[in-house]
């Protein structure tokens, strides 16, 4: 390709207003149309030493006296080369007839979690996956500073048929000038819900979880992990803080210890019965801000990718799952026997 | 596993009343929880002479004098053998505090469609792919007479990363008591937009499209083929009756005849540049026993499924799609000049 491809845009279904993203830079990175390679060719660009293969650094956790886009880091933050949305221009919106666009603005960066090439997060120290989070957090406040950014993404995608192209373990984050369609059900969904119950759905779910404990994985002063009563996924478990709280970005320095801590344990548990599985996390965090929210509550979302699990529901929207969420967190707990839940 | 599992049950996510199928008795299909070997192992149970290790046909298209379950037939339907739901029971909706459920009754069918182990749908003399659609028809027609049954969902998983199980090419009937959140937003959104316009949206859509051609991939007397302006997956294509009408269920014989040509050449136009690439497709239509409703119109979407590119939309709902529509329908065009639309 000699010419650079077009700018990103969004663009509004008007059946039922979702909004995609279609970004033709992204059609240049690694993956490609095709199957991506299970092992990278080449140098890899997240490795130390290789920090001129990535754009400049935004910010990075390194040692006393080291240089910007040199080695001495220990997480490090960078536009993703190949972003699906981009930092310039307004978002300005367009309307032609029943279509409606609007510039591709926002952010696509990426956290390189580690130094190390073949360690996946859960294989860090505990106070690295601190660090992580704690980049995650510094970053979706910035992000969400910019009055063009309503929501801010964090998100991770390990291993190639979750849509990682890159072997060396990084999460991304997304900084969105729309709400997705997700978001905005779980917010229209919980409000319902609070207007009619007076009550916080996702603190009653807690609450009703951790009476019965049967879908109960872990929990300890700070965090609940649960497989939900409606898991669309084998194995999918969520993190939701135990005290009401609509924003991630918000969390306090100890929540974010004990969610490094709920976090790295779930997905070791995880990595242990299902054999080092692919798998997708994702914050679902307020929109950009709002105030503190009463009717909804924070939370971080795990799917493992497990073939034959998720074959037609891109479309039907109907999620047929053989795990019950029950035998889920039985087998999940059954690797965690110091932290099983008293019930 | 001495036990057989227990029955399927739907259960509805309180926040945002998705429902989802937990289906224990699907973990015991070919596939299980690793991934689907690429080919078959032993003797394939959809190959003539095999009939036997289906459970007994639904119906067939057979030659006169042949017998149910025995060679003769061109296309079958039998029970699928894994099911996502079962046809006993009463569709009892229970609530237990902040939690729905429901008995998972229902169908879940398998239409085979051809005896030739290796020829894809599209490979198929067009009077066959005809064939197939008629049983389709058939088949919802019968199962949306049960009043327990709200929706009927025709599909097609082609390939191991499209979820199929079997290499054999097949597709499947889902017949549910609930709608799904995908037909629910449609149905939703469409009425919205009539109320608003006084016109069908799809309609709107399909004049759009024809006066632009931009996006138009064929087109005929009867249907027309597009890149969706809001594609969420590169290569994604709709297929629209031109002519307003709600359910693909009273679709007339021509218009059979008609979609089996459009299909036909719309996948050999995207197995002819992708590379016979791992697909779904998927019969959008009204609920059952609604009348012709002057918003919804009945289409068929097609997905080819190719690496990188539905990483974390699971989660997010928001698409990123690297190949713009546009570049989709020309490309798509290419290898039809014949039918390239006059535009």
């Amino acid at each position: 390709m000699a010419q650079p491809p077009p700018n990103p845009e969004l663009r509004r279904d008007p059946i039922t207003g979702r909004w995609v993203i279609i970004a033709p830079e992204r059609g240049r990175r690694p993956s490609g149309p095709r199957p991506a390679p299970k092992t990278h060719d080449g140098p890899c660009p997240f490795c130390p030493g290789n920090e001129r293969s990535t754009p400049p650094e935004i910010t990075a956790r390194r040692a006393p006296g080291t240089r910007p886009d040199a080695p001495g880091w220990t997480t490090r933050v960078t536009p993703n080369k190949f972003p699906a949305l981009r930092s310039e221009g307004a978002a300005d919106e367009t309307r032609d007839g029943l279509y409606e666009r609007m510039n591709g603005v926002g952010a696509h960066e990426v956290v390189i979690e580690s130094t190390e090439h073949h360690a996946e997060l859960s294989e860090l120290p505990l106070e690295r996956v601190e660090q992580v989070l704690s980049v995650y957090q510094e970053r979706a406040q910035a992000l969400c500073a910019d009055p063009r950014v309503r929501y801010v993404l964090v998100f991770k995608n390990y291993g190639p048929s979750a849509g990682a192209s890159q072997g060396h373990s990084h999460s991304q984050i997304l900084a969105t000038p729309v709400l997705s369609n997700v978001v905005e059900e779980e917010l229209l969904g919980s409000r319902r819900r609070f207007e009619a119950a007076g009550r916080c759905a996702f603190c009653e779910m807690i609450a009703t979880e951790r009476e019965s404990g049967e879908r109960v994985v872990r929990e300890d002063e700070t965090f609940v992990v649960l497989a939900p009563y409606a898991s669309r996924f084998p194995y999918e478990t969520w993190i939701l803080p135990r005290r009401h709280a609509s924003s991630f970005e918000r969390a306090s320095a100890e929540d974010l210890r004990a969610l490094a801590r709920a976090l790295r344990s779930t997905l070791q548990a995880q990595s242990a019965l299902l054999e080092r599985p692919d798998y997708n996390f994702l914050i679902h965090s307020a929109p950009c801000r709002e105030p503190e929210l009463p009717w909804y509550h924070w939370h971080l979302e795990i799917v493992p990718k497990l073939a034959g699990a998720s074959g037609f529901e891109w479309g039907t929207g109907v999620y047929i799952n053989a795990t019950p969420p029950e035998e889920a967190a039985r087998r999940l707990r059954g690797l965690e026997p110091a932290e099983r839940p008293a019930s």
